[in-house]
């Protein structure tokens, strides 16, 4: 085992306990819930550890700054100035021109991966271990970033942090989201969110996101990282489908109005205009009223997820399945409402940077059908993301997985595009 | 209006709040839960109104005796002794013979209707009144009982309490059933249940059971109450079907194991071959995990109600869509395990007496596909159903109905079956 892949296994070993689930091996960190506070005190000290003051942004992100922290940023405990380590730099650091933004979340979906957001926050503290050790001098800060609430996971709205970081969410609406139990984010938070901060953005040049990659297609490459060429466009629409609810065992097949029925036509149409599109679409919630054995419903509520290459071919993959259900529901008698959720265009990352990434790093360039902070961030600065390699190519599930081996490999990718960006 | 009808609808207002729900207009009157508690407590005041003593069979079962009641009875509170009907007979009553039962259950499946059950226990209630006004003199016992768990909409098996009584259902297994929230129903009825009682069943002659029409055959027939002939064969069977729980955006569809694409063909293929058979079947219930919007399930459980005329059909049936449903399961790289939860033969009522009460009311003779306490007690003393025409035909719904002039025609008809049946 190398140094690095040792150092990887030490630090992922101890926040690998932190909310984890005994029985399904998946986590439940929910943002600002018990585990991902304790993993947020994780990175105040490992922070610390390495000299590198943090500041918070009043939104629940926190940034830890190697060189030039906004004013007023202090390091946190005694370990900044006792115990850190004698080979990390000056803590004021480089202190010229716009700083390089890294760093994930902790937040998880219920029962999710080990990796999804984590490796990232991992990663960048040990890419800032790899360049200090390599004796590096960045001219531009190296900033890791820790967002909060990325999966939308307690309070419904993904990414949440960097959508209030930036001003895409008003900030009433965000602090009035409220979890399964009636706690607003507020609440949660302590105040009411600071909304969108022009100034701290302003001091960004850049952004790098690594992330597990949530598919395959590094296993058919084979390789262990890859860099984000775009984000998918996508969203949920919900599709109501109304009949009428009657007795399973009395009514006659030609006197009933079955919501199922077209339910059901709809999640095989969904499949089949998605697989003719090269498209996603995945009906994976219902809801069923009254959801009685022997009774026919008298409705049923699917929620199509949808995710294309192109916004027309979105545009277009929803259209044929609303068409599909709409037919269906006048065989059956049924009364069909679509309604979008919530969309998100295309975020094509910034081409020169994933370009001059791609050729550092001899690494594919891969589009993604998921959404990420530097899906938000990428509307405001120059972004980029690095995948790494996911055997499994699960994700949002306890076998969610990567080696040692490649997070290592993704740390080495990350120190370099960091070296690149902030070392010239 | 008659004054049968005044009574009527004197009883019926006086329970028609009780477990309403007031968004649905439907009823929640789930067995052994507040709502059907209080319609309990109702019964034994109704009891106690006419000085008819209560008993219980350890089942939670109830039986209000007119002569005659097991020993050890007595009656519950002071209405028995002090406030009742002057008009009514002697609490001991008639001695002689095999007692005629009557009445129906209380238990509703989730926003049902308001007669499906109750009528029958409210309607033999008015015919003892009846009976008493004509100063008919029984020369049996004449019992009401209200059934418990009659729909499983709580705890998952029909007709639960004529199951337990008659010695259908395992002790052991009734008493471990549990409800959506964990309760056992051994602990909502506070104690392990009796099961079998030959003694209680040997006091019994007859049972006619009066019961709402769940489809529109006596709309057709023009006929306000009907004889049923028979009960179909039916069952409900578990489809469990497993896959990979994964990302919805990122997973590409070749790489799904999506489990819910086998449920949807299920459904569609459920239907299909019910109407080649003019046979029934239903998937009204189904269960997700982890039923996120964004997440490829990676279970979906869906429970299949299937009836028929014929026995061999009914087999037929489900075998054809088992089939259909492992071959999608093949397709789909997901896997299936069927459960039968529970199954009922054919009920052919006792044709004599079908025939006698016919002529008796020149009533319509007609068979039904849904199940019935009566079924059960069928195989174990002669059994008859009269139904009450019910304009919507439908049932298990809000909108399940019955005129007042339909339920009194209802009354008259059972007070007619339970002199001849009783006084003679």
């Amino acid at each position: 085992m190398s140094d690095l892949a040792g150092r990887f296994r030490e630090l992922w070993d101890g926040i690998a306990p932190v909310g984890r689930d005994a029985d399904s091996g998946g986590y439940l960190r929910y943002a600002l819930t018990a585990p991902e506070l304790r993993l947020r005190e994780w990175f105040r000290a490992q922070a610390d550890h390495r000299g590198m003051p943090v500041s918070e942004d009043g939104n629940g992100n926190l940034f830890a700054w190697w060189g030039d922290p906004p004013t007023g940023t202090q390091a946190n405990d005694a370990h900044a100035t006792g115990t850190r380590d004698s080979s990390t730099q000056d803590r004021d650091g480089p202190t010229r021109g716009g700083a390089v933004l890294t760093g994930s979340h902790f937040d998880s979906v219920p029962h999710g991966g080990a990796y999804d957001g984590p490796l990232g926050i991992v990663s960048a503290f040990l890419a800032v271990d790899e360049l200090r050790a390599a004796g590096a001098t960045p001219v531009r800060p190296v900033v890791v970033a820790a967002f909060v609430e990325e999966e939308g996971a307690r309070f419904g709205v993904p990414c949440l942090g960097s959508r209030l970081l930036t001003g895409e969410i008003d900030v009433d609406r965000a602090a009035g989201l409220r979890d399964a139990a009636g706690v607003s984010f507020a609440e949660a938070l302590g105040h009411r969110p600071a909304g969108a901060d022009p100034a701290l953005l302003g001091r960004f040049a850049a952004f790098v996101e690594l992330h597990v990659e949530q598919g395959r297609a590094l296993v058919d490459a084979d390789a262990p990282v890859a860099v984000a060429s775009a984000i998918w466009p996508h969203g949920r629409w919900r599709f109501e489908l109304r009949g009428e609810g009657n007795h399973a065992g009395t009514t006659r097949m030609a006197d009933r109005r079955d919501p199922m029925l077209t339910f059901a036509f709809t999640v095989l149409a969904a499949n089949k205009e998605a697989r003719l599109r090269g498209a996603h679409a995945t009906v994976g919630r219902v809801a069923v009223e009254p959801n009685a054995t022997n009774a026919i419903p008298s409705k049923v509520t699917g929620w199509l997820d949808a995710r294309a290459a192109e916004p027309e071919t979105l545009h277009d993959l929803v259209e044929a399945v609303q068409a599909k259900a709409a037919e269906r529901a006048r065989r059956d008698g049924t009364a069909l409402t679509v309604t979008p959720e919530s969309t998100t265009q295309l975020v094509a990352f910034d081409g020169g940077l994933a370009g001059r990434l791609a050729a550092l790093l001899a690494a594919p360039v891969l589009p993604t059908g998921a959404g990420h902070d530097a899906g938000v961030l990428a509307a405001h600065l120059p972004t980029a993301m690095l995948f790494v390699r996911n055997p499994t190519g699960v994700s949002h599930s306890p076998a969610e997985s990567a080696t040692d081996d490649d997070c290592t490999a993704g740390v080495v990718a990350l120190a370099r595009v960091l070296e690149e960006l902030a070392c010239h």
